[in-house]
């Protein structure tokens, strides 16, 4: 599938900001970057470094008004989704090291206090890929997408708690989850075709049986079309836009399409 | 200053218990490891992979009934640790790429709540260690050195409202108010020379002015005569048994001594 | 400065062809890429992954018939290019580690040879930057530019016996050279601005002082202008095509413009 | 098997010269480091880095003056070395990326000007463990095993030139044949069990059908017992001592012994 998809932010600076944004996806085994255009308004130069979970991370400093990004890209990505029933665990001794870390409780995914949880949730079903969906439709069945009831500092626990939440919130529970279970699991941020409403989305991937799946609690059923910018521990890992400085966002506007052939500029 | 640093730890497995040790230093700019041994009884044959961080890690699965680890080294360290009360904080537009991930939010420190209380503490001070050395203060003078209090889910705001806590939770109290005044700090475990009681230790670092300085909440002053273990965001990252599968430790056991000079074998 | 870049390949492989590709530059210190496309035809995907020396490296299997690759970009990079007559040579032991693997000897550069003659050259100069540029100077003054003498097997002192080459020879020359006085020096493939005859380049980047800096012995004086598309330690390391199977390259065109503002649909 | 192994220098500075010294494996899939001793008489502090192969390197500087260096492990190691004459090449497509850069020539393994050579010796064997075994053999009857003839520039194509050579020399040409046939293969350096006689020892590995395999030219058959230090293209990146500034090694004495279980106090 080739999309064409982008988003524009809109920020407002009060004083210099040094930001640290996530914007850029890397090509890699999931997707391949055909085209990508990253606009500043005014123009600025950026740095940009790769973290240590291999995203491209964009280093400036916002000055003080008002700053437009524009990111937007041709993407080649999967047209299905791969979906394993039967796929099992892989054993907590036989994992590579490098999926080890995502085993660990992170700022969102307080998952050393949820094994009890986790076990009422998926305990009855086969250990891997069966866990794992179990939760992810439970999430969807059981938590409301609901706008506001979230913020920046809400955990997994506290959406247990409220019920409501955000894709965000939603790939917390389903990440902290997972890994009470000693599945690894971890946050993906990014793009989904024909989410609605459209925005930019999260959702979670565990590893079963030798490789990551995809899961997306607030979807009915796997989707493909997905675009791939960051993946971390949690959100604290992958915001799209880390300031250390006072930054309001006063527009945000993203978008995915089926490429239409004219390149970035006749795809808007 | 010449070492003779170690631990022994009795376990009791009741299942095959996948484990990840952190338990070997390494040499690097802090100490030189002149000799080490490392020693498992019954005997069993780890893997070693390097972390994110750069930590060395041991991997092994455990089997049923007791294990005892022994771990010793000579180790050459500091005689001295570097104070600089006039070190300014460095602005995070000029902080080097891979301190950037120190300034997040975490499991243990939720520094994105604590910003009030970061203020409050520090916000007198100049900008960089004077404030860093505030907090410092400030938590060992206000909050109760005292085993029980405190367990393996105890976050920095946890410790906070239970005012008290041991070295652990001091920690990630002072990296969560560092982090909140966006200075990068970081936990540290390891061993530290005539700590009283003698135990594996934990204390954090800050980059202040283009280098990481080390402080120590349990302590009055300064002191030198440690070894670092391992690095990490918080105790999450850096427990030096994560095990996966029931596990008891019966005895623990950690030592450092001037080094007598007669190696290892004569050191105990 | 605002360029736009980019190269064409019409490539003819007579068997399924494994091949890596470096085309893709990446965002940096260096340089900004504002946008970007790559482009296959007949259409294929590839994989991407980062080399160790941080390039972005392109996987895919040509398939017998003709492949044609377009990659083109708007980079901006920087206006002037730094020159420093009288920075001095960084010591041995105070180079940073990752500095260090740029002192061997390697497959084109066999600098472990060539202590004598880069003594000769340059052993009157002062140790650092006017040793460097006495290299430089003297490659340009000394060697003649030309096609057809070298060929992929070419190393330094076959160019030297020659007493002629092209870019890529110059640079292997001067980076042995300045590794045999013990300056560590690197490989640096990309484009340059007004380039005569316009064509993919070849430079060297020498550490001293603390950073590294540019040198071109097929210029007359440092010229800006640069989009740094892979370093290495010579040009085993950043051939911009690595192929494992027959192939052969039926034509090549490669352009750097200024930016006319119409995006990289209007550039061409 | 469990090997008390070790090596003493004995080296002589006449200026100050900064060090690399690659004298400390490991621990890893391949062996466990058990216990281990690094002394220096006089006695100084290196600092450690892993390069970019993850091999430990010690920096020091050696004072004008005698130095004495003494490294000793109790290492585990494997009893048996994996043979597997089936095994087929993973074809280029299908190596993992960071395999790609063993098949790349280098100083020493100038593999794009050998194929001829390397079809004429292996090109009548099945693609994989036939072919490199093929050339491993080819080596060992044809190539004279004798001190003096070969030195620090020496490459694989001047091996084969006087036909005869060390291990070191052994396994540049098998290297390069296997690279010469799109086979990953790499440079390895450590102790060998029973090796006769006793020294530092160098040998290589090829990558098949999904893992490395070793081969060791200077052997009639396979041989296990061995412990490696350190992994690299070629003996440029995996020298005992690199050092900038004059060096003499007065003396050097290499052993390995199965384990006495006396520790290395005992050990020796």
């Amino acid at each position: 599938m080739r999309l064409f998809a982008g988003c524009e932010m809109s920020l407002q600076a009060t004083e210099p900001c040094p930001t640290v944004a996530m914007l850029r996806p890397r090509s890699g085994l999931a997707q391949w970057l055909a085209s990508e255009s990253y606009h500043f308004d005014p123009p600025l130069r950026p740095t940009e470094y790769v973290d240590s979970y291999g995203n491209l991370c964009q280093r400036f400093t916002i000055q003080p008004g008002a700053l437009r990004i524009r990111w937007s890209a041709i993407v080649e990505t999967d047209d299905v989704i791969a979906v394993a029933p039967q796929a099992l665990a892989t054993p907590v001794g036989a994992l590579p090291d490098d999926a080890l870390q995502f085993l660990l409780q992170s700022r969102y995914c307080p998952s050393d206090k949820m094994t009890a949880q986790a076990q009422q949730i998926a305990g009855g079903f086969a250990p891997g890929y069966a866990q794992v969906e179990a939760i992810r439709a439970w999430i969807h069945r059981t938590i409301a997408y609901q706008y506001g009831v979230s913020n920046e500092t809400t955990d997994a626990i506290d959406t247990l708690n409220a019920n409501a939440g955000v894709c965000r919130d939603f790939s917390h529970v389903g990440i902290s989850l997972c890994r009470a279970l000693r599945i690894p699991a971890r946050m993906v941020v990014g793009y989904l075709y024909q989410l609605d409403p459209m925005d930019l989305h999260a959702w979670f991937e565990a590893y079963l049986d030798g490789r990551w799946y995809t899961f997306d609690a607030t979807q009915n059923e796997p989707r493909a079309g997905r675009i791939v910018v960051a993946y971390g521990r949690d959100a604290a890992d992958v915001a799209f836009i880390s300031n250390y400085g006072a930054l309001t966002t006063t527009a945000l506007n993203a978008w995915v399409q089926l490429d239409n052939g004219q390149g970035l500029a006749g795809a808007g």
